[in-house]
């Protein structure tokens, strides 16, 4: 199954599909307002309402799934082309990204593979969704791509276990990692911060949908591509991760409560090459469908 | 005026005072629903929904006071003592802190002072309030309090001149930036983000509560100081900060965009020093009273 957040003009529309059978999941919630008391605070929900009600997300789904579906007759839910979609969540609560988290990405930017995750945050207010424009910030020299798988937590997790962590993760999205790597690499010299060069507007565009766990049967099995103007510059696969995601929620959980509508951007593979104005960008991740956005002059 | 945000079993209240005169304006809200429609939406509003949904705050702020005033007679919003306080902001969208913008503390830290604003992230997730316990990591072998006043932001800014930028604060408080110095210096060494060492849980009290620009004359001269057991570590001025806040709202939303909620951490003055388990840590500002928090094992 999957979620989507699609643009309405009174405010997004949840949709919950599977193939491509889609149904209007917040019309169905307000129709049924009465088995779900927390939507009496969130009348219009967002994805991350949605996410911090339902803790066992993928199994209510399922369930609210099955019960459109069998009045598909009536076609009480229907969901016509899902129009222009957002960000699944349009601002995480916090985006933990890992720097160096693939070994080849580290080695072509004459970094040490780390012997920890390397955590560094993006600003919530940096994500944009699919087909929207990257602005390119004036007096930006370099401007990076970067492929990421981004996992999404669904429930409260502080100081988990490896072996439970995975029953923390709501689902997954393509996180395009937007770097100023002028500003980062001027920064590094003088040990700042990381932030500033990770996190100007549209630095971090997301989507096409928020894909539930039982869509991705292994999340370190899933072939990664991503292209410029359609030539592919990189192209991996999610198990060459160094720190894989059960470890990735177990690490960030023992400093900092990973809360439900967090993101955790896992990192990018080899292939940096710098993005100029006009170029499309298309990230592609195995059974996650494509992020496409444009580069234009900010 | 001020706004504070109470604990209540059903979900925090919001407060609104001058003086000693508080009322409930939580009560307020809901009692005139008619007149504010994007309750609707969100009908028991969180300080974030306020701040969202009305940028002219001051202004509202004022009129609802008077009114709420003009009923004491009928004990309508009447307030009683306000109990145990939350951070004024329990989620900001982001907080943008600044590192090194007090002379003295670059110099003390063995840092050049720096000829912009250097923007660290802290992670929301981070945030505790008034009287919430200061956990010390297990692992961590130095942990650092910072006093700093945080400006709240109340109206979306992007790309603001520093003219106009004062426009833009909802209010001020206190925010204590706890620091695991040891992780901080070790990652500085090889060049790794800050993120981790500023963002474990409780790393970020804040409060006592969200004081409105008609009670703070001048930002830039308040007294500050912050004292571990009684003794005082911290001692300075608003004034000493190297980038002002004009300049500070000017700089970063040319960077990303400010949203309501949005919490900009000015930075710290000389006089850092460990804390060691069962401290009493008291950050006061002129003005904006005094938040206490005492350090735990964690």
């Amino acid at each position: 199954m999957q979620l989507c957040n699609a643009y309405h003009e009174s405010g997004p529309r949840i949709g919950l599909g599977q193939g491509d059978q889609w149904f209007n999941l917040s019309a169905y919630l307000a129709r049924h307002v009465d088995d779900f008391p927390w939507m009496y605070a969130h009348p219009r929900p967002t994805m991350l309402d949605l996410l911090e009600n339902h803790p066992n997300l993928l199994a209510d789904a399922s369930g609210w799934l099955e019960e459109m579906r069998s009045k598909t007759g009536s076609r009480a839910f229907a969901w016509p082309a899902p129009g222009r979609l957002l960000a699944p969540i349009g601002r995480p609560t916090k985006i933990v990204a890992l720097g160096r988290n693939y070994a080849a990405h580290a080695q072509e930017s004459g970094n040490e593979v780390p012997q920890e995750p390397v955590l560094f945050a993006k600003a919530p207010s940096a994500v944009c969704g699919p087909g929207d424009d990257i602005l390119y910030p004036a007096g930006v020299k370099r401007l990076d791509p970067e492929i990421e798988l981004a996992v999404v937590i669904g429930r409260r997790a502080r100081r988990v276990e490896e072996a439970e962590a995975m029953t923390f993760v709501a689902g997954y999205t393509i996180l395009n990692d937007i770097t100023a790597r002028d500003v980062q690499r001027s920064h590094q010299e003088k040990k700042w911060p990381w932030f500033r060069s990770k996190s100007y507007d549209t630095f971090c565009p997301m989507g096409p949908t928020l894909v539930l766990p039982d869509e991705v049967t292994d999340p370190h099995n899933l072939n990664l591509t991503l292209s410029v103007n359609g030539e592919i510059r990189q192209r991996s696969n999610t198990g060459m991760m160094i720190f894989k995601i059960p470890l990735l929620i177990a690490t960030i959980s023992s400093y900092m409560t990973l809360e439900p509508g967090d993101v955790i951007a896992t990192g990018t593979p080899e292939g940096i090459a710098p993005l100029n104005v006009g170029n499309l960008v298309e990230c592609f991740i195995e059974g996650l469908g494509t992020l496409q956005n444009r580069v234009v002059s900010g």
